[in-house]
């Protein structure tokens, strides 16, 4: 992959140039990932990749790094602090040599305040925006494997929602607590490297909270239940969610609303092709569940794009007129939310093909039992 | 714990007056959970909660979560926008209520770059500095009920690690990532929430990259086997180190280095106590290593603070003059790396007490089998 990620740098660096910004500056982030190899969650200390126009990207790491990113990237020009100096003397003497003072530098989206805090520090005269500027145009489309990751990723959660959901009358009584640690042994042993977020299991009430993670309460006979995770493959996640029954009967209104969570989604996903915006797909989906007279209740977009990232670009949201491309992957994931009772979400993953798309997941979308 | 929350907050905003700045802006972060009793991770929808001198905080937060703050918080004043809005208009009469623009506020320190420059734009006559100015004095002090949490955890890390040691010749031969899973299916079965952080198998030359998560590489007879790893419980983590050799007969020079970090480990636990510096700590244990011989080879701090956050202050290190008091809680870790060979580090957690520290954990530190 060394030459890849390579590739991928000089990308954003012709990107840079067209946007008339002189840097960017990622810290530990999927974007540093994507153009380096190395990965690491973000931390107090200070380590950052200066990335210029032109020429090679330059980090600036703890020491105690030093030898990873020497296995894990393929850039060379590494420069290393020891815990007790104060970073921020090397920080100055890169941008020096990168002559990045009083430049235009553009920073990851999520880069810490006590590091954006410490740059204007070090670079008074600089000014600052985001690094999505050029990064999100390069990651928005995936590339042949990215795609492969993500099918096995949609794989791993599609097996585990059809072992789980054949648990029938077996759940009844598990906490929701329970169920989501069941369903994250069972990503582990379907091949998940880990969750890709935290598993949610909304049981009656608590589904109509779309980020409820798992409590405490007993599912029981008749409770519709929102089942919505994944897990990464290769650093690819998966991201689906059912809404079901696994035992018993529902409430009386909780049949229409499903139907009109699936029929909404399935109009989101027929309507994605190339050369239509994010938005009119949001429209779509909206568009059912209005008329069936919930338009109140689907109180979020339709959905976010999926890569390094379980959200990134593109948001599938009302204001967002940008044209879809082949390689897009992003989430179809209409919800009904009746507070106190109960609520209903559908969602896949869908890669942007020549002629529409192709569905990442494709596990049974109906409530009843299996 | 509503009433403590609030109490929190109380003493935040005496913190902030005495500080002459004039509001606290938090997003998604333990600060918020710390102050608020809602806990989110970070996202890339607009979350704030604006917290000013006197008076009751506000938050602005995406609509999906109403329901979820108004459960778990004591904060009642939420104001709400939906996907398609402009968040920043809601942060702009927010502002405006609070008398915030051209005033001093201090940020997150793990708030993104996405929103710093939001609130730039929405507050372009503010400056801006760090929460962890008045947050880390009111969190490095840790109540008892928050030391109950950590000695639970500190149990559940100890009680797997004993457990992991018994394999004995059976680890023989797993990958690293095959024991991490171990691991963490056992802190899962002892009661842990979820791993702290991700789990630290480095067997042989893999245990010279103190960062090193786990990888394909197999455990061999004679591998010394850096084992790094906790959980959470009631939010708040485990995190110990042992460096052991599961069967067979360690490289010649690896017992002198492991006698050396377990001395230099004791040394730092045997310096601490009330009024004494963070870094005289960190001296402590260097000076040990120093005598060995490996000096260089101690190539990162002594230590961490511990609480919501796995890392936080107080950090054990050279130029932390700070000074210790009661209810601290930190790692006390030395380490030392051989590249190309392996890794020793052997850490514990401790919280300062009148007479000096109680360890968090209690399992043995010798590397023979147990």
């Amino acid at each position: 992959m060394t030459d890849a990620y390579e590739e991928r740098t000089r990308r954003c660096q012709q990107r840079l140039r067209t946007v008339d910004a002189d840097a960017v500056v990622l810290f530990p982030s999927t974007n540093l990932f994507y153009l380096s190899g190395f990965r690491e969650h973000p931390g107090e200390r200070h380590l950052f990749s200066f990335i210029p126009t032109s020429g090679d990207p330059v980090f600036v790491v703890p020491d105690m790094y030093g030898e990873q990113i020497a296995d894990e990237s393929w850039i060379s020009d590494v420069r290393t602090w020891s815990d007790g100096d104060d970073p921020l003397e090397l920080v100055g003497t890169v941008a020096d040599e990168l002559e990045l003072d009083g430049k235009h530098l553009l920073v990851d989206d999520t880069m810490w305040a006590l590091f954006t805090q410490d740059l204007r520090t070090a670079l008074p005269d600089a000014t600052f925006g985001l690094a999505s500027d050029v990064m999100e145009p390069l990651r928005m489309r995936k590339d042949e494997t990215e795609i492969d990751s993500l099918r096995r990723a949609g794989e791993v959660a599609d097996d585990v929602c059809v072992e789980i959901r054949e648990l029938g009358e077996e759940a009844i009584g598990m906490t929701e607590r329970e169920l989501a640690r069941e369903i994250e042994s069972r990503l582990d042993d379907a091949g998940g490297e880990k969750p890709a977020f935290d598993t949610i299991v909304g049981s009656g009430p608590n589904g109509a909270k779309p980020h409820h993670g798992c409590g405490d309460r007993r599912i029981g006979y008749g409770d519709p239940v929102v089942l919505d995770f994944g897990a990464f493959v290769d650093g690819y996640p998966g991201d689906q969610t059912r809404t079901v029954v696994f035992s018993g009967t529902p409430p009386e209104e909780f049949d229409r609303v499903h139907r009109a969570v699936r029929e909404a989604q399935r109009a989101g996903v027929e309507a994605v092709e190339p050369g239509i915006t994010a938005e009119s797909v949001d429209a779509a989906t909206r568009e059912v569940i209005e008329s069936y007279g919930y338009g109140e209740a689907f109180i979020h977009r339709t959905g976010h794009g999926v890569g390094l990232d379980v959200h990134e670009g593109p948001y599938i949201v009302s204001g967002n007129d940008l044209k879809l491309q082949t390689g897009m992957v992003f989430s179809v994931e209409p919800g009904i939310y009746i507070p106190g009772e109960f609520g209903v979400r559908i969602e896949d993953l869908v890669v942007v093909t020549e002629n529409g798309c192709e569905r990442l997941n494709d596990s049974p979308r109906t409530w009843q039992a299996l």
